[in-house]
């Protein structure tokens, strides 16, 4: 009988940890024996979540509340941060995926710089594992701390790291264009949130200056073995779930699909379709896959890769969950298996 | 080590197909033998749905073409009007699940009526179990054909068989308002379903004749020992998935909530909510539950009951394999017990 | 050259106030003179409102900062609750449209109830015209006030006026089963509102108790010269902009549908359609127009009457500028003919 | 008093079509004389759209049953292919407005290339006016037959012939990523246009080879003075309308906003953001503006510009009123004032 692990989940009143929630609600070696959030302290779980109002659930706690003593593994999805003065006080036996960007970022510089604030735990940062298991599977395995890639960034690396490295894109041509579903924004009350705001319209936003190209400029430069920082545009799509990354390279498209093929031919979760196939979010549309697809640009010397997940899955909760079975030892798809809902 | 039964879906080029898909790849009982769709026969059902693309799946066949010796159990998913001209032709061995209205109505005359053709088995019809596990379980059990119920139908009998057969409504005062998503209508090319026609938009159709009155009129008279018409307008609303039926009733809130709570306190995928709380179609998307509210009106002695589901789980593919499970002698909640996913 | 009316509009932050800017921008005879926001005092229309940033409006200003003593009339689009404070420091020149609800009710103990507070103006109600124009237009001519009907109220009350007034339908048999779109909940922050939690959903609020009741109470009692107190019940469509009654009741179709064409006849903004066809919201989006069917139901002595209406436009500014064309001696329908947008 | 031009609109069952009768039916000097649609020949208007079922409007006739004797301007909102065969049987009188893209291209070649047939009146073409306002006013005015440019490409035109024309941005190295609503296909069947198909979802189409990059090269190597082929991406977003074009270019922000600045600056439904403020498609829904705004990329030498505008609109029945209302001598902003609809 194999071991169950006991979870706990930090910051659970958000989209992310609902997503967590029912992605180990059904998950069988995992059990959820701590929930945490702080304004909603004492409150059940399907009182703030009415979908997952069915489920047994430990009630909402604040964190000072929360045993961790007999707590294997806790997911923190609090916001970015939070979590870089919270780790010290976690004790050591628990493990650790963190879905802030806190401990992305390798420079203390760079996360003042994006983030606006001094991080507090920059001693542990170097010995945390990047959360993107196609690239850091070993690391993660090894780590007792993984910083979970963010859902714009999943998207764009997945896509990228294989031609950057393998030097078949010149890494100064990249421009990503990126679109995301509303759920990535969270639950906070924000105007531009709103359901009568979002829907029949589509903006850009953070043009020309956005948190995430901290992350993107740091992964980048280490494949390519030099500083790249891309152009990258998010764009808000009026839908809950989805993301799609639009890249424009200078390359042979022939050569990046290769590239990309190569590296991903084993891979569960990550699919590159036949040349000139492009993918559709609603192709992954709750499940933990990526889709990529390239084409060759009628501008000699230029291609189109487009990169495809559920922000929420792949690009949040999903891949945490892929980390954290890495973590504990367990088989890297367990309770990730499910094919998309379509429509 | 348990069995795996070897499964048929004919029609599986349509939205309830393609969900029954989805949901045997994580069976863990269950193995698609075959999959037929007569105009897509010869189509791998990854270019007819690309969402499904990652699975090893049989190609399509035409059903004529499918070798049912090796078959345990099939879903017929084909439109209605097909199905009980087809059924002769199957071995005995094969079960069958069949989605379609064929064999939903004992009466001969109720079928020609409500759908304008002959029925060509009703020989049969008397063996077919109504697939509605929650109040045929034992039918269906030792049925070879279940009918599965239509999601219209189920939405509104689950909320309303207890209180009319426990005499706690008067079943002459029923008018039930329902409402659903747009993927109940199909795969189907009709111009009202074009995205830019449905979006941002609400409307009725099918107002006071529409053909689930037959099934209504069948259940509800039989639970209620005579005649019941009740009064019932669908309505189309601009999402995917989901559905609720608005239920106004004469009948005293306390009594039907009672008799609600008694009949499905240890159902797996019926809950009943607190006395005056509500649910919405969000709290059960993508999973098979459907949650039941009741409330006292203002106006004495009449109450309003509200029920909801997923149109496309516990409204037709979710409750065919609950079915299946049950005619296959499985755990009926087998592959069903995902949470709903939201956002 | 007919005169330029100057006009005041109150609360211009919100969604109604939008609208009401958007209508006056192209009316011929009136002219903002003066936008008030208390919370976003000193900032442009266009900050607030970028849609409207093109044209040239005065900036927000202080309700307590504006100067009236040019102003004809002023619409005042402020929260429940803030306008019966406020009427009596307007000087007596100024005619006013109240989009709120504090002057409809005509009883100071039904507003305590629906409303929470007490009425601090009631002296001045008996001398308040009720904001429907179609039933109340000689009032609304001689007023000084106009207490704009509520969305919900309109879209009912504009199909059951005349056939309760002619004694075609029994009142206590109405049930009225109303859909809206969100924009109807104003552009507060709630997170029930925010996209993620509206999209692709579906659900009633309020069922049983909603603060609308008070005003259909109040008017058809009035017309049925006895109590009445219809059952309601609001549910949210994921739209912006739409509403639907769909509404139950005892009597003859044939006499209703007759009712009704006699009443709007002659009426520019209501439409009666021809008898068993049913309107959509999408058939008036974004116009001043109303749209009305009737069908009998199966169930003998029944018929179901459907009603739609924009509700921001004939369900609220669009009214409330007709209501004001009425009381500045202007044709009706000024600025608000234009067609339906579709799709 | 001021003449009244009889209008007709040949192929009225389509978007388009609709749009212009929408807008037509409150222009001051236009009547709507003819309708024409060869398979709904014989019906009402409103049979075919119901929302403007309370016009009054001609029957839908079949293209040669129509009397052009008394049609002083018709706008052809046929399929691409159809006009080009048309145009010779329509009397000299008659101007056209031609919103297919059968008199776009000057190039008998690309035609071909891009549509697959052969063009049969590449004689009339020279005399053709490109039917961009703000760049080919006098053209147009002068005009019999004038190409109304396709929504893509007057996005994009829009925000780039005046850099491109004043030299500062490299044209060889623009990137468009363009987002659509859904309206942009039309009303025709096809899978992909489905609600259920649509809704939730985002998808890249016709990537790296698309039609209308024939209108796209022609129009920029014209005013780059040597040849352009821009790299075009379209994608389809779930909203029914609304247009966004990202354009990436090599060039200082600076000048390119100066560039559009003075380019538009009296220009009545083009608007130019401030500096690094960037334009949603809700702030243009509903109305003929399009509206621009640029930033600097962080990546030295490159800007970012987006265009945006209703593509029903300024993207093709709007702004073939406004060519129309050109031709016929009428200020240019007839009919075409109204602000955006928001929310």
């Amino acid at each position: 009988m194999s071991k169950i692990h006991k979870i706990a989940i930090l910051g659970a009143s958000g989209y992310t940890g609902a997503e967590l929630v029912r992605l180990i609600a059904s998950h069988p070696n995992m059990r959820i024996a701590a929930l945490t959030a702080d304004r909603k302290a004492g409150q059940e779980m399907g009182a703030v979540f009415p979908h997952l109002a069915h489920l047994d659930l430990p009630v909402l706690r604040r964190i000072e509340d929360v045993d961790f003593s007999g707590i294997d593994l806790a997911f923190c999805a609090l916001p970015h941060g939070v979590t870089h003065g919270l780790v010290r006080n976690l004790p050591d036996h628990v493990k650790l995926v963190d879905l802030s960007a806190d401990f992305r970022l390798r420079d203390g510089e760079a996360y003042r710089k994006w983030y606006g604030i001094e991080h507090s735990a920059l001693d542990i940062q170097p010995s945390v594992a990047f959360g993107l298991p196609e690239h850091y599977r070993d690391q993660i395995r090894d780590a007792r701390i993984t910083a979970n890639t963010g859902c714009y960034v999943a998207t764009s690396l997945l896509a990228l790291i294989p031609p950057v490295r393998d030097g078949v894109i010149d890494p100064d041509s990249i421009i990503i264009d990126a679109k995301s579903g509303v759920s990535g924004a969270g639950r906070g009350l924000k105007e531009a949130m709103l359901f009568a705001e979002v829907n029949e319209g589509f903006n850009a936003y953070g043009v020309a200056h956005h948190r995430h190209m901290g992350e993107l400029d740091q992964e980048l430069s280490k494949f390519a073995g030099r500083p790249v920082t891309p152009t990258f545009t998010p764009h808000l799509v009026p839908m809950n779930r989805g993301m799609m990354a639009t890249i424009y390279v200078q390359g042979a498209a022939e050569e990046i699909h290769a590239s990309l093929t190569r590296q991903y031919a084993d891979e569960p979760f990550v699919h590159v379709q036949p040349l000139g196939q492009m993918p559709a979010t609603r192709h992954v549309r709750g499940s933990n896959q990526c889709r990529i697809g390239v084409v060759a640009d009628r501008r000699p010397g230029h291609a189109i890769v487009i990169s495809v997940l559920d922000n929420l899955m792949k690009g949040a909760s999903g891949q945490a969950l892929q980390c954290a079975n890495i973590m504990l030892g367990l088989d890297e798809t367990t309770g990730l298996n499910m094919a998309p809902t379509f429509p």
